[in-house]
């Protein structure tokens, strides 16, 4: 049996179909915090104002360089976020290692904090509240729902465990009645772990760092690549050359379904944005 | 070779005379909120205090009926939080239904948040921020502690994954750099996960429920019972029987370490809390 694809573009292209049949004109405006010249920073941002322009939704980037001061930042971050014509603040990571990214985030009305990094919409996610799901957790959700990939009561191996991502990726696999481990860098025989997952989800930014021998060979296992890895330029195209965490060649035939990078959960974490922007609307 | 019992009486003498040895007499004062008449919740607070009057430590236990409205306690616990005499506020659990918990605690000056309940405390948790660990977390940390438990890199499983509990021990753990997979009634084949562990820890709130079938024959896994379920009552004495979640005069054999209950990991919670509030008025 051929190898499943879990590409996030017929997700895209149901996403958008569906959009533009049952939207009404909301108006809705991004606003994105960029601190510092990280140049995948800039990228991705570029990327999260693609799709908001496509969906309609008015972005305003706001620049700042390297030595901006926590206070002035926070004093910004607090000022849009009191604006009402704004419905959601990003405040795009990684940010330049003297500032407190928690105090920043949380000058933000929970309700405009659509990567639900605030204190406020940390505690609900712990008590169990209903709030914004954080952006790769939600495009995970939105593959398995996609694909009709129903977790509860399988064992997910996460490889991972940042505070960003890992962390909330695992919360959301328990939250749909996953059994889940966490596994990372001091994990002994990490694969003896995965070789008994049902599902492996890697997020540790290390370029194809897990190969075919992580996996068994019954082909019935399930791979979800978060990571987005920079491997150069194209020399003719002079675009930049990416690769997840996954070494996609060798694993894609051992595997049931896997996602690729690019074009897998990529492409779903900023449609998540989108997703708890326009949410945060309604 | 014996089981090692991993009791909580050394852990407390050694605290108690080492409090003696070195405390200056800080002055202390923890405030306890009541709210309805369950029956165990009445113990606890009783123990609470036992302990913090043995350490001096002044205590006020502040009751209300089980209908009690939201926004009354709000403001009372406010009030508590802003006298400058209180160190540390403690909400007995469980409370009425019908009240939000998350929005009882964040009342409290996080400083004072010696369970580590609210908003501020948790998120700091979340981003790997200094504060304190909640009291069953602790509590387990200095069992690891005292017995010379060295987790990091090893499999813990945690059976149980509640909000108040599960999470901050899993938590805990991950800290430690351990490798945690956690349970829950939805796990399937959970005795195939549970021979596979370095450490068990079980908080399920099942009298009994985890006995030998889940451990493997090798006598080498530790075993730490969260559990503490109510069993009745000794008809000759009166008191209360308890019991944990692990079939423990089954389990015990098999095993090479164990928290016996009563006596394990119960009472270092208690002691945890009373530390959190040591630590806040230093």
């Amino acid at each position: 049996m051929d190898t499943l694809l879990l590409k996030s573009k017929p997700i895209l292209d149901f996403f958008n179909l569906h959009h533009k049949m049952t939207a009404s004109p909301v108006k809705a405006r991004l606003d994105i915090f960029l601190i510092g010249n990280n140049p995948a920073s800039q990228i991705y941002v570029s990327k999260k104002k693609e799709l908001a322009d496509s969906l309609g939704i008015e972005t305003f980037i706001h620049n700042y360089n390297n030595n901006t001061d926590q206070d002035l930042l926070q004093i910004e971050i607090k000022k849009i976020s009191d604006n009402t014509e704004v419905s959601g603040i990003i405040i795009q990571l990684p940010i330049p290692k003297n500032l407190n990214i928690r105090e920043l985030y949380n000058q933000i009305d929970p309700k405009k904090d659509i990567e639900s990094l605030t204190d406020t919409n940390i505690s609900k996610r712990a008590y169990g509240e209903k709030t914004y799901l954080p952006a790769t957790a939600r495009a995970v959700q939105t593959l398995f729902d996609f694909y009709q990939i129903e977790i509860e009561g399988l064992h997910v191996v996460m490889i991972g465990n940042s505070d960003i991502v890992g962390k909330p990726l695992a919360a959301m696999c328990l939250d749909k009645k996953a059994t889940v481990t966490i596994c990372h860098e001091f994990t002994r025989d990490l694969k003896s772990i995965t070789r008994t997952a049902d599902i492996v989800i890697v997020a540790i930014g290390k370029p194809k760092f897990i190969d075919e021998s992580y996996f068994r060979d019954d082909k019935t296992q399930v791979v979800i690549d978060i990571g987005v890895n920079d491997i150069g330029t194209n020399e003719q195209t002079g675009k930049r050359k990416i690769c997840g965490d996954v070494d996609f060649i060798n694993v894609k035939d051992k595997v049931l379904a896997i996602t690729p990078v690019p074009g897998g959960v990529g492409p779903l974490t900023v449609l998540s944005l989108m997703e708890n922007l326009l949410e945060s609307v309604i």
